[in-house]
């Protein structure tokens, strides 16, 4: 079918053409109605009339952003690469029953008892099972698209299937490299912080050091990352993970999805001491960040240990010994990564166009501008150090020191 | 046209159908004669019947390694890469009159007043102006490829042009990086060599160090490689220096080309000791290391100076003082992968299927064994030390201590 704009009146025609969409909903009507929580794309529940706890989420891309209108063109193929990302995702993921490319549309599974990990963090919900869960997911997802686990050619592969994700990577690459340090336009600055963003306009050894993570966020292909793992990606509840939004899916460094999780944990707990004051709580998030490196190291070396062959290793180089060695300094090297585009995503948040809701939404100005400006050193600190950093337990201090 | 091979019979009327040949040729007949120097490809030289002198060279690479039969199996999409590499470079290789990915065929123009480099260098041959020209040719086609200068669209399409040159890349992960370390069929060891080959197939520090650099070169895309850039893929005299047979042609990290030729030269400087035992003409080499850095480096930084905006660079963000100390680590890193990538590229030509003539042709058996210990000496010591190095003495320093 080529490509046209569904509504909830035309979208249950389409479905029913699916063999996939009829299995699932047997001889069921349906019924679409969007909900309108998608920033960039239309999202609808598709319902049994019948059984109506039977349903899944039918998200389709348009050829703008949603909530901007038609006169803010964002090319649909964003659609393309996320139904990719979410088609490769073995674990902790939305189950996809059918996906368009043609139509920039997918129908997944309805995670209906699930919240947005930022609202739970937010409100202070403890989930036990999620530092492992995401540590597993961000393992699976990046050991198993590496040259640490792909043949040459598989790799090479991958990467053409999201290399033309070129219009989302150049966002990340303006709004969380480069705006966010500079006079521009798009930065959201208020009065009472103009000192000090102009004190961070002038910081050029930050801004220098911003650049070298910049060029490797452009420059390495080491697997396939979600591109925007930030809290509000993750749906969770106190069983399970469910990592949704795959749209910034391009190949790049190992430490970006990492960082990006780090810098959303190391927010919330900034924003704790003002929102709630529950130091047992931020206490769990800072011994959650250290919970999700640990889990994703083990799982990653686990991994690694089991693959005798892939791109990197041909059987017979080196044995299992000696590989220890150079697992060990692999894995410092995604630490480094992981603490810098951390500090990258804190720091862009504070002037840059998308502020989170959990420090930007603190309604006393003073503890606002106080909570900005610690997410502001907090950032600055782990860019700095990246670098040199060889423990989860150097990125954790840093971020309890703020 | 669809592929079809082509004959010094068949040829001339396949070029007569080109505009572009008739208009070389004017109305002059043309003949065409196979010239035997290809090992992959079949290689002709096409001549105007009248005016011999004018002459161009047609190359049509087949479905499998012309020098070893049918039976060895090479994909011809080789050429579509060395084509595309061709076309974009702007000096210092040949004039590219006519091209035909279909056909996988290339006409071009004919060095009749040139040697190959490796056997001018073999004969103790200076050429005063090949240090500065292939310096320029590094510095031209690395930056104006990188992420320095080109937007991040055009960065993007440019991996989209040569990522699927998988099976060359393959060779070079399995001939460069992996086979010439350990027990392989493809090797050839020289009984008087065996021990040697055994405690390096048993030197863990070493494989380890090369297994980071085989990482590294799966694993960054800086620029658009040559990929094979020994002394036989330039063609020079006293005036000119030409890069030719580009057909392993990848985006990869910055020091992969200029590791090859360092690489390269210090096989000659090893060589020399035995073959002439001219000590002036190894100083020259010796010196020719450090001009192509040099060169390269000032060539590379002027440009990067001249280019207010790139991928990587949103004017406004730096000044232009601000970003000297970024440039200065940059080139930093540069050089310490082309130490690194030049000692794999030595080490690999000692006991690895595909060894250079100056050392393997030494006829006395001891004094070619002494060279090639030396060669592997250099190779090693580069390798252990390359991300160390901070400056092209150091590297000049090892060469010249083998």
């Amino acid at each position: 079918m080529s490509y046209q704009i569904l509504t909830p009146q035309t979208l249950p025609e389409y479905l029913l053409s699916i063999p996939a969409i009829r299995d699932f909903f047997g001889d069921d009507a349906i019924e679409a109605e969007e909900i309108g929580d998608g920033n960039l794309n239309y999202v609808f529940v598709v319902r049994s009339a019948e059984h109506p706890q039977k349903s899944l989420i039918v998200k389709q891309a348009v050829p703008y952003l949603r909530c901007a209108g038609e006169g803010y063109a964002l090319s649909r193929e964003r659609m393309t690469f996320e139904i990719r990302a979410l088609q490769g995702y073995t674990c902790h993921a939305p189950k996809v029953y059918h996906a368009d490319e043609a139509m920039s549309l997918v129908a997944m599974e309805h995670l209906k008892d699930h919240a947005i990990l930022r609202k739970g963090l937010m409100e202070g919900v403890r989930y036990p099972l999620f530092a492992d869960q995401i540590g597993d997911f961000l393992a699976e997802t990046l050991f198993k698209t590496s040259s640490l686990y792909l043949p040459s050619d598989e790799k090479r592969r991958l990467i053409d299937r999201f290399n033309a994700n070129t219009e989302l990577c150049r966002l990340t690459e303006d709004f969380v490299f480069t705006f966010p340090y500079m006079e521009n336009e798009t930065n959201q600055i208020e009065p009472q912080c103009r000192a000090e963003a102009e004190a961070l306009f002038k910081d050029v050894e930050f801004k220098r050091k911003i650049l070298g993570l910049k060029y490797l966020f452009m420059n390495r292909t080491d697997a396939l990352l979600h591109g925007d793992l930030h809290t509000g990606s993750i749906m969770v509840n106190e069983h399970e993970t469910f990592v949704i939004d795959p749209e910034f899916a391009f190949v790049g460094p190992f430490g970006f999805d990492i960082g990006a999780l780090f810098a959303n944990l190391g927010s919330a707990y900034i924003s704790h001491f003002y929102r709630s004051g529950d130091e047992a709580y931020r206490a769990w998030l800072l011994e959650t960040i250290r919970q999700v490196w640990e889990r994703f190291e083990a799982k990653f070396l686990e991994l690694w240990r089991q693959t005798p062959s892939s791109a990197l290793l041909t059987p017979g180089y080196l044995d299992a010994e000696a590989l220890e060695p150079f697992r060990r300094d692999f894995m410092v090297e995604i630490l480094r990564q992981s603490a810098g585009f951390a500090g990258c995503k804190m720091a862009r948040r504070v002037f840059g166009i998308a502020g989170v809701e959990e420090i930007r939404g603190l309604e006393d100005p003073a503890e606002r501008k106080e909570a900005m400006m610690r997410a502001l050193a907090t950032g600055r600190a782990l860019v700095m150090a990246h670098d040199s950093i060889d423990s989860i337990d150097r990125i954790v201090e840093i971020v309890e020191k703020a």
